[in-house]
């Protein structure tokens, strides 16, 4: 067992996201990867009497995070860029290990700071792609690889924006109003809509995966404010969808980078990554075409990478690795079987064309307290005596949908096997 | 720098995968991660001589493996039940870091090998859905999280037979016939289209994410014989898609597993995964949904995975981690600047409506040596002087569509600027 005492700039949301995190999951955590997880020290420009510190000192001066002693390691999560990049600085002058979300930072700073002097300190998968771990996906899953490309839509609020213009065919401007009410876009929109966000993630990629230079100024960036309904619905009768992009190819002649709205054909998975989702895809030389997909930015997201790069740092040099980690699950949780599974159902009855048929199927299914969402009947032809009754139903238990098949499959008017399927959870 | 040697038993594709990925990739390796591979031994049953072993020592007695003290990391790469059971049995008890794909065995006897001495030195990434670092995922990028539930296409068999049935309504026995000619299937497909692969595959996330402990017996088990190219257009004028799904659901109530069919929503992801690619899909209570899909077999896209876990290995206890792994690139790549990138363009272009106007456009796109793949005009109405020609170029150098796009601009009956978008890479 290994506590590992945290120190948190800044007080947002990701911060109130690692609060909530320790608190729900502390137990997990520790159970899972032997690592405990304390925050015993915040500095922040104003205080917040709102949120529970769970015993943590607080201060108002940064360098009080440098200073304590008990703090293992630093959380850079107050953003912003000189002050940010200060602390980083000197945590690792200092030998401190140090995780950061901070794009802006390390879009111009990577090349000094993932360079220098304890650059193995320092971390940021919640930099790119929020909850996604992209960053170790590279550097871990996939180190054996040459990357070819890459494709991402890494910047929700273009995403979000498109998908409303798309589904009720509302001009950009009112849905950008509706998004910054919503919170989804900033009071000044521009650093998403105009490209400069992706941008910088996609920097800090074409850095891990590519070139290792960090340099905005080798990225090519366009917005979407030129995105009208118009070009929505053409894209679709062409088969495709307009999702905003950053791209890297890769390929004998050299590299290219660029943000750009990107027509995506309707049949890539990408097409159909909506709302405020990221994804990444890569294709690489072994592992082929692999995608990543996720909620890109959140209090609690972000959270959670940022406390993967911590558990990471602390199974550094300890023969914990993240495989055992996950093992250790626990105490053994009740496993549900079969019979007391619940799933709605999709059955197709092959029955005699007769009056009533229908009314039979129905009837029967009511018996069980079995309710029919959905159904579908095409005409009978006279050539075919068996015709089709598809039912969707309600959620059921499996048992009752059981017995409830048997009592169907019994009935004089069904002329074969009924396929029954379940529908996925909707829990999922 | 750090020399792994790798002992390596079998020799089938995932085996000669490994050998291709050093012998291309090996200097990225290095540079990247600060281990350098070479595999030092091979030992199956049989020889094959045309394959280069790259300087290895061949034997057919796997326990020449475990004798031979240059060897630092075996790979069980031979499948099967119970040799390979011994050898990672062995290796555990002597110390020797052992990386595996042999899901069989870790369904069978994970609770014995990943609780006893020397657990930690097991690593088994390629045993689930292939490429996809999944295991990664959940011990490490969700290391922070609860999961609440878990959906996979975990059998690329199964995906691709339903995908050929909805494309061209072929029958499913025809399907499997046409996969098992492909390479698809196995000669006996019972272990893919009973369900029996997915459900090994489910036990070993079951106990990683949410349970801790193997047990094949407490996951239900459907296969996918019953479906018909009828039940598939059902399911499609229901707004769903089949797919056979490992889901794991946990809830207060405790914890459900099974694989089987299921209609997938038309909006989820996981609908949109395609062909032989595999996908899990994890919902947790801090990252949200998060999806990762890629190819779940082929030789290179396992031992991708295999190497993986040798790489992660080798940083145990070192001080390189994965993130600064990623970044120390070889010799800096040639950056491609935008002028000289390539793409498929959208032009939506606002015209007067006259007659030639179409001509007019297309004569200066001509010019340029730019051609069309794909044009649409909707009828002018009376109301609307303006009518958008929309066009779908080819692939076209961007200073070359920049300079028509000014020329298309200075056109009279050009009347409003033109909207062009980029179609995403085909290479992606």
């Amino acid at each position: 067992m290994r506590e590992v005492k945290l120190g948190i700039a800044g007080l947002g949301t990701v911060a109130q996201g690692v609060f909530a995190l320790i608190q729900r999951n502390g137990a997990l955590i520790r159970q899972r990867s032997g690592v405990s997880l304390r925050v015993v020290r915040v500095a922040s420009r104003s205080a917040k009497p709102e949120i529970d510190l769970q015993g943590a000192t607080f201060s108002t001066a940064v360098s009080d995070l440098l200073q304590d002693p008990e703090v293992d390691v630093i959380l850079e999560l107050m953003g912003g860029q000189d002050t940010a990049l200060e602390l980083i600085r000197s945590a690792l002058a200092a030998n401190k290990p140090i995780v950061t979300a901070n794009k802006a930072v390390l879009t111009a700073h990577g090349n000094e700071l993932t360079a220098g002097q304890g650059a193995h300190l320092l971390r940021f998968e919640a930099s790119v792609a929020g909850a996604i771990p992209i960053i170790q996906g590279i550097g871990g899953g996939l180190a054996a690889n040459r990357l070819n490309s890459l494709a991402g839509i890494i910047n929700g609020t273009c995403n979000y924006i498109f998908g409303e213009m798309e589904a009720n065919q509302t001009p950009f401007d009112e849905v950008l109003a509706e998004a910054q009410r919503l919170g989804y876009a900033e009071a000044d929109p521009s650093f998403d809509i105009d490209g400069i966000d992706a941008a910088h993630k996609l920097t800090i990629l074409l850095a891990l995966g590519f070139t290792g230079q960090y340099d905005l100024s080798t990225v090519f960036v366009e917005g979407i404010r030129h995105i009208t309904v118009a070009d929505i619905q053409f894209a679709k009768e062409l088969g495709y969808r307009i999702k905003h992009l950053g791209i890297i190819l890769n390929s004998d002649a050299g590299v290219e980078a660029r943000a750009h709205c990107a027509l995506v054909p309707n049949d890539a998975l990408l097409a159909h990554v909506n709302g405020v989702l990221n994804a990444v895809q890569i294709n690489s030389d072994g592992a082929g075409e692999t995608l990543f997909s996720g909620p890109g930015a959140g209090g609690e997201a972000t959270a959670s990478a940022v406390l993967s790069d911590v558990i990471a740092l602390a199974q550094q040099g300890s023969q914990k690795n993240a495989r055992e980690a996950a093992e250790a699950v626990t105490t053994a949780p009740t496993l549900i079987p079969m019979s007391q599974v619940s799933s709605a159902n999709y059955l197709r009855i092959p029955t005699l064309d007769r009056p009533g048929v229908f009314a039979q199927v129905t009837q029967a299914l009511s018996e069980f307290a079995i309710s029919i969402d959905a159904a579908i009947q095409h005409e009978a032809s006279s050539s075919q005596p068996v015709v089709d009754i598809v039912l969707l139903t309600d959620s059921v238990l499996e048992e009752t949908m059981n017995a409830a098949l048997q009592r169907l499959q019994s009935l004089d008017i069904v002329a074969a096997d009924i396929v029954r399927l379940r529908v996925a959870p909707a829990a999922l």
